[in-house]
């Protein structure tokens, strides 16, 4: 079976993007490495513009649009981090954008979007309200929906982190990623399997909202039914295009819990000195919980682990930290 | 006037601790230079091993020293990042070391200190104490005393910062550093002037504690009392050895109030995506309050600017972070 996104794919975003995105740091911390028991190379995509990944998915949708389509304008629904990379993206361009975002999006979330030019409409918080907003906008506009993940150009963008992260660091045994729609994941698993055929891949989710873990275990798309966990960039739908790649290409997908979130968050912060989202801390927190990384010659504290910090957008108030963790 | 350290120190100096720290990177980061007013590079010390520049001079002094030295082990004073710097230093020559450190030092600090294999002697929490207990020490053990930073080998080490900055980003217009006991100053003057001679070198200092701006106005070493600040780095009395050199190369040294670098480390964090400690803020703080920034054929928002983001240990359980600041 062809894959809808293919190195090639990843390869022209690549080419495409570079004007308009940040090359992030990969950054090394053996605080970090002593805790997770594995060495750690954290590819700082929270230093990204926009402050996450999404800055690469949504730049190659509006950069590969043609004239005519950037003339009518961008549109998408979404409460975080999609939202203001395609804000920011379509202004780089010179092109309107519309942003559906629900009405309990927060202040300072709805505040980067605006900075960015784009008009904001809100709806209620669930996606039949959303996707019904921004069909009426879309209807109205003739604008072009760039959906948050399960789009070609999406996962095509999302992948340059891991071309990035395997310049950057050529010998990795492993790549670590969170899931939620799937984008990152599926951009990760092209670009990694087609650089690296024997490298693993690693998806982690929360416990709280494990659709693509079951839909993975399952081998058939499972919806998610009112998912909860603190990861608020993964609370979405794992997408039908990811799927695809997911199911075919991944190697394992963990499970964590939200305390386990939390201390990977902490760790992050303490340690390495980095703000992260509690999504980027995911990743973390499954190799806490997980002590039987990866079969093969090497042991575990041999292994060289990639880990995508995917954000950085974290409101700093609502932050309340337990006791600091032990230094090792 | 010869100056007590130069460029072939500094020289020395990176190709001798190389192999023990980070080579950090320079961040970019939009939302801040909307702030500033000017391009901003931020040189990311706060990600440096044990969390700050202080790695560079203590690792610098440790490996300049003899074998017999490295033997009889190594003593300093410090309640601060010189004190796990050091530690760290003398764990991986193979080496002792004793610290003494006040008896109101953070546990955080204390317990990092002591990860790194150092004894941990404590004092009375004032500098006569200090330097009574460090001399008790070195009497009994024959070790040598690393001085936080007034000492030759110290000022080298903390100016591989701005050699490395250079490499990174060589065309700077200006650099700005914090300025406590003036290590790190008198390491970014030699370097920068000395590769650069038409570079300007601001340094910013906490109105609470500004010793280092009046030595410089009167041009008379003036004593540091009761310095008062929330940047905890910057409390220490400025060195002998440093003021000469920043007497003859610094440009200007701005003075800044709390409030202003309370909110430039919270934009630091909101927007850079980083942690650091109140000290690593000061710099951008007075960019913050200095609409004037630097003469000159360009305009300030043309300005390129080094910034060293000295440090990043802070703890993370006292934040109390106020209204997140404006998107712009």
């Amino acid at each position: 079976m062809t894959l809808p996104v293919d190195l090639k794919d990843v390869e022209e975003a690549q080419a495409r993007i570079r004007p308009h995105i940040h090359r992030t740091p990969v950054i090394t911390c053996r605080q970090l490495d002593l805790q997770a028991g594995t060495r750690l190379f954290l590819k700082c995509e929270n230093l990204q513009k926009a402050g996450a990944f999404k800055s690469r998915g949504a730049c190659n949708a509006v950069f590969a649009a043609s004239d005519a389509v950037a003339q009518r304008g961008f549109v998408t629904h979404s409460s975080g981090n999609h939202a203001a990379a395609l804000a920011r993206a379509a202004d780089r361009r010179g092109s309107a954008a519309q942003i559906v975002m629900p009405s309990n999006s927060s202040e300072v979330k709805i505040a980067a979007v605006q900075g960015y030019g784009a008009a904001v409409t809100f709806c209620e918080p669930n996606l039949a309200a959303r996707e019904a907003a921004a069909g009426e906008i879309l209807e109205t506009t003739g604008g072009a929906l760039i959906h948050p993940y399960d789009a070609e150009l999406i996962v095509a963008g999302q992948g340059t982190a891991t071309l990035e992260m395997l310049e950057q660091v050529p010998d990795l045994d492993a790549i670590v990623v969170p899931v939620g729609g799937g984008g990152l994941l599926a951009g990760t698993l092209v670009a990694a399997k087609a650089l690296k055929p024997e490298i693993q891949v690693i998806a982690v989710e929360p416990r709280g909202a494990d659709d693509a873990y079951r839909s993975w275990k399952s081998g058939t798309w499972v919806p998610s039914v009112a998912p909860q966990t603190i990861a608020d960039g993964l609370l979405t739908s794992l997408g039908s295009i990811n799927f695809k790649i997911i199911r075919k290409l991944v190697d394992v997908i963990w499970r964590v819990e939200e305390a386990t979130i939390l201390r990977a968050m902490q760790l992050i912060l303490e340690r390495a000195k980095l703000v992260v989202e509690p999504s980027a801390a995911v990743p973390l927190a499954g190799l806490l919980e997980s002590p039987e990384l990866l079969e093969g010659e090497f042991t575990r504290e041999h292994k060289r682990v990639g880990v995508v910090l995917s954000g950085g957008n974290v409101d700093l108030q609502r932050l309340r930290f337990g006791a600091s963790t032990p230094t090792t």
